[in-house]
């Protein structure tokens, strides 16, 4: 048994049973030790981007850690931007990054970095284990901190992984999430103030929190008290739709998420920081809350944030208690679907009616889905990703992992254009593995985005060059020749009627589909 | 005059006369000051791994550094693996990364990462402006710290890009790069040492040095001593070919190499350190010199080392001087066209015979490329670039940026299908800006080398699981559709007769062209 071979046994021991990877020379022991681990999937991503987002996205659906496996500090770089994302949405990780051989470092040759410099700003734990017979409780270690929702990285010097173990140890056992602690005084007090705002009350979750059994004690409290509830921005993963309760989803845009705010001096966060605006702009506030808000934390970040509102609800009176009982989910309501011409707007009532039950709805979107959220708000239940750390390309990737951690759902990928072109090679992985993903690459062939921001940070004038950095023709990308070159049939698509015979031939589908929607 | 007007205008007084961007919100008043700085031309990358790597391209060709815009820390993030390269390139850069305004930073928002500790391991140089009235010093020291061959990072926050400057300041003057010190008693002892050492000397040209003075000057030496030239193995540039002067080039593999160096006991070291292994492995010795070899360092890393090494040829006796000046220059030897099915041998001949006139050669051709080196060196001149940083995908953007620093020339891109799947989205700039640039993607539908690599790490057995990650198939992308897809010409190619009448075609196009080479 060598480092390698207990690194992976020690994954398997602990459900971990997914490994996206990008391997290199220095990784070969490690994918060699595969063959020897049936437990652990090696999914292969053409570029590292794919691998880490991925591995968000399996985390989202799973609450567990994937491992990923990556080549050296440029490696590790590539896959750095959808860790940002994955630490945000307080994604577990493992990741695994093959370093060069102890003694070799000091050599400095060509491929020599710093690799836990490089791992660092994007990892809430980072270790060099020391020798092979560190490895399996490192790892250990590093699942162990995943599990608590952080990215942990464990970086493999290659003769570590390729050495035999002196004593071949037992795979040490992993610790299991920490439930949230429940503190009597403080759900008291949220119940107590939530009673007294009555409908200038809000409930803000964030983070993961915005599961099905949370959003339901959250409702019940809101029917209770007069209190709204919204999720945040950038929650990653909320369960809504048919049968869930319902929640508003705070706003994207400064000035709009401000005036929601302001009707409300009190504010209960769960899984939440003060919000605060994305950017900043020359002449708004950074802060999104009223200044002066009452606000209260009930909880930090938890998908079990179900708990502690719950005790929220158990400390409301006895007549709140009754009124809370009343509370309802929301029932189905499929609107008519649109014909002609596609706007995002119609595109967001077609979807509304089309998300198939139980469906993953990844949402990168931007400008074109700003309607979508309410508009898909009486769907059939699904989950629904949103972005977490503003790093752009990651639909793809996320819903290749959640496609993986749940091959029996069907996963709805809303991509915008410019997005989509950062990892597209990400569709090679989905063809490869087979999964049920669409995609809809929405497709209006410029930086829209960058346009809006350009008013708001108090440009008036876009002229030609600038302009030019905020296009994306010259030429058209063709995304149906791009996604079928590697391997995902495509199709695209100018009206509602066109869209939606794409959609149900993509449905039908054994595996991977993409629509480019032209807007 | 804002921060951002202030900072173009001194790029532009300082000659940096191109940007290769990515811009999110953060760099909206960069971008609108693009429009009032026509000396600074915009090339939009749809990912930032194109942009540093074209700027590594553009600084290989030009010995002065092109200005990245890139968006936060993941920004920053997906372009480090090309500015690895870069920096083991000693290819200046000077890269400008957007940031929060200041006061934004302490609260936190989704896109707020430590974009210092982000930079630090791949530049040489990392600095945040404190507020607009510094901007324009802090980037002429950047071009300084560049023009030496190192890549520079400053940190631009948003505010101090939009706020007027309170006193509009002309822009400074950046240093030129430093010319090398030539250390007579180091000429004179390397002269003495290559004149006792005979056929078992040898002269190592490493980083930028091997350039067209440079190896005349190290020719005329071997001429006089018996000494060999080599070209480091990862030499970002090297010009070559007809009318230059020979040098092997130092082999990748390890064995390979030892076998090399062990027919010499001298080895004069010009801008390189003593060679080593690119990773270790089990059973091998990470050291390329044979143990016990006489080694002079003659000077470091510079584009200059003719100064040097003209040094060391005036240190030599008249003799031997004599002797020096009948040293011949490479004559033109075009083989004939081979014919049939491709090989990678094959191939290698046709290359010799195809590259035009001043071409620039860009080769990640990896396990298919081993005989181009060799067979084409004696084709018309040309450049010809090596990987540096051994972090792969490189080829396709740093073409790019070479076709834009040298319009009046070709630039063949040599591309493994494995490397060219990591920033394929490269193209659509090469369609943009109608660099031309004709790409070779060798397709051999693996990871060649990490099968080789398996067994040089003692693996004797790939398993199917193992298998799967190092193979290309299941599905077998197909480059026609991508590339046409990203707006650039394609067509496949099973033979050498296809493949010269494709590249016809290609050199006669105006703008790009890819050719698929199915080996």
């Amino acid at each position: 048994m060598n480092g390698a071979d207990s690194l992976l046994a020690t994954l398997e021991h602990n459900g971990v049973t997914t490994c996206f990877a990008n391997p290199g020379t220095s990784e070969m022991h490690f994918v060699a030790a595969l063959d020897g681990t049936p437990g652990v999937r090696g999914v292969l991503g053409l570029f590292e981007g794919a691998v880490t987002g991925a591995a968000d996205g399996y985390a989202r659906m799973t609450d567990q850690p994937a491992a990923t496996l990556l080549h050296l500090g440029p490696g590790l770089a590539n896959g750095l931007s959808n860790l940002h994302n994955a630490l945000r949405a307080h994604s577990p990780v493992v990741n695994v990054i093959g370093d060069h051989a102890s003694y070799h470092r000091a050599l400095d040759a060509p491929l020599t970095s710093d690799v836990e410099g490089t791992a660092r700003p994007f990892s809430h734990w980072v270790r060099t284990s020391i020798d092979e017979q560190a490895l399996a409780h490192d790892v250990a270690d590093a699942i162990t901190v995943a599990r608590r929702g952080q990215v942990a990285s464990l970086i493999l010097p290659a003769d570590a992984a390729w050495n035999e173990l002196s004593t071949p140890a037992a795979s040490p056992t992993a610790l299991p999430a920490p439930l949230p602690v429940v503190d009597g005084a403080v759900a008291e007090a949220t119940a107590r103030a939530l009673l007294d705002a009555g409908s200038r009350g809000a409930i803000l979750l964030g983070g993961r929190t915005p599961r099905a059994d949370a959003l339901a004690a959250a409702g019940r409290i809101a029917q209770a008290t007069g209190a709204t509830v919204f999720t945040g921005t950038f929650a990653p993963r909320v369960e809504r739709g048919a049968g869930r309760f319902a929640a508003q989803k705070l706003p994207y845009a400064v000035d709009e998420a401000q005036q929601v705010l302001s009707q409300f001096d009190t504010l209960v966060l769960v899984g939440a920081k003060p919000p605060v605006a994305f950017f900043a702009y020359p002449t708004k506030r950074s802060t999104l809350a009223t200044p002066g808000t009452h606000m209260i934390d009930l909880t930090p970040e938890t998908p079990r944030a179900d708990l502690p509102l719950q005790a929220v609800l158990d400390s409301l009176p006895q007549a709140a208690r009754t009124k809370a009982a009343e509370a309802k989910p929301v029932d189905l309501d499929l609107p008519q679907r649109p014909t002609g011409t596609i706007t995002p707007e119609k595109l967001g009532v077609f979807l509304a009616g089309a998300i198939p039950e139980n469906a993953i709805v990844v949402d990168e979107s931007i400008t074109s889905g700003r309607t979508f959220p309410e508009a898909t708000a009486a769907s059939r239940p699904h989950d629904w990703f949103n972005p977490t750390g503003g790093s752009i390309g990651w639909a793809l990737p996320v819903a290749t992992g959640a496609a993986i951690a749940c091959p029996d759902r069907t996963v709805i990928a809303l991509e915008s254009d410019g997005s989509g072109l950062y990892m597209p090679q990400t569709l090679w992985t989905q063809a490869r593995e087979g999964v049920r993903v669409v995609t809809l690459i929405l497709a209006n062939r410029k930086y829209q985005i960058l346009r809006h921001e350009m008013k708001n940070v108090g440009v008036e004038m876009v002229g030609d060059t600038a302009a030019t950095l905020l296009d994306l023709e010259r030429p058209v990308v063709d995304w149906v020749s791009v996604s079928r070159g590697f391997g995902v049939p495509a199709e695209s698509v100018e009206t509602i009627e066109e869209l939606s015979a794409a959609y149900e031939r993509a449905l039908a589908a054994d595996g991977p589909a993409l629509i480019e929607v032209v807007l």
